[in-house]
């Protein structure tokens, strides 16, 4: 249900992290990977894993560099993009609304913007204008499965064919 | 207006806790406990609170177990379930949708994920499929009154009667 | 578009910190100040900046104290107004919905609902009753540029002219 140019988009972008777009996302808990209510879907946090492996474990600005830390923000992105591919298809999206950004920091480290941008430019890389969105990105002290970082959004949609 | 089996289902693990779901929920400063606008309510941040008392203070991960902070979970859902009860009642609730989960949490810990769902499990008893959301779990440094946890929520409704 | 009652409640404050209601401001990354969708707006995280300078940096409870702290949050609360004036007018504003605060905490400074009511006497100030809203504060490892606070906002607005 999604045409080429955004899914293409994205599926470039998961091949270059070795990320399977169509693969499925187990959810642990009592809980889904998206909800959808009168055309807003809210998504849940995402840790950068793939597969079963959190790419990314630590605290940013100690064990795990700004580098690597937008690089996991990136998979964390291509896991919404894989939720939203797989609930109806990219090309449901409207507009993205929101997205929050959780950093497990270390002291000091005050560059949560800096790993935010990663996973902006990708979101407006796949779905242009209707990727650009409001923003809130903080550093926390810790994230599940020690996780570098955590994303989730909320987006507006089509009604599911 | 609330039918029995939601209310009733609450009202059974809130005993369990000593908790009293139609106590009147004080709320300190210049908010509210819940907006609501076009069939959205938004449920404002919930600690532990039974009457004056949080009951679980402290990082959990050090001071607070895995059990009793899921425990507490449980206190901040039933506050969550107090209000929209006090709001129209149970019955109106069409989907929760966004959970987000705040544990205040020692260095090294790493199951926020768990402690989370002691919540989901909570909603999902009370409310069934409607009660299965999206969330997102994170560990803070610090929480209002160095309370274990805090929870909110953004829930579909019914038009209030 | 602003009637001069919430426009002139908000120039007071803003004057009393020597902010400017009128700036232009600048966003750093690929996102926006403000989505908007169906009669809701969502709000960019903002830290307390005047200018190009953020107005207070470090922990509150240690290098930041609570008072500074409370103006520290009312500048990004200024921000926030700042943002909604720019993009149509405050006049819009049919409801506050969701404030999130976020504050830069030192180990133990429990007082971060202390810290969000001046926010929220803020928006009460401006909007009256339609300044009431939901709200999530929690103490947070660190933030964006050392800011000791960053707060978000949704509002339900009418239709832009």
């Amino acid at each position: 249900m999604t045409t080429p140019s955004r899914l293409d988009s994205a599926r470039r972008f998961a091949k270059a992290h070795g990320f399977d777009l169509d693969a499925p996302l187990r959810v642990g808990g009592n809980y889904q990977p998206l909800t959808e209510h009168a055309g807003i879907a809210h998504l849940s946090g995402q840790v950068p894993r793939i597969g079963d492996t959190v790419v990314a474990t630590g605290c940013v600005g100690e064990s795990v560099s700004l580098a690597q830390a937008r690089q996991a923000a990136e998979v964390s992105t291509l896991r919404l993009l894989a939720i939203l591919h797989q609930s109806g298809g990219l090309d449901r999206v409207v507009q993205v609304l929101k997205l929050g950004v959780f950093v497990q920091s270390a002291a000091g480290f005050t560059q949560q913007s800096e790993v935010a941008d990663a996973a902006s430019d990708l979101l407006v890389a796949v779905f242009g204008a209707a990727g650009t969105h409001a923003r809130t990105s903080v550093g926390v002290f810790q994230l599940p499965k020690d996780a570098a970082v955590e994303l989730d959004l909320a987006v507006s949609v089509t009604p599911s064919a």
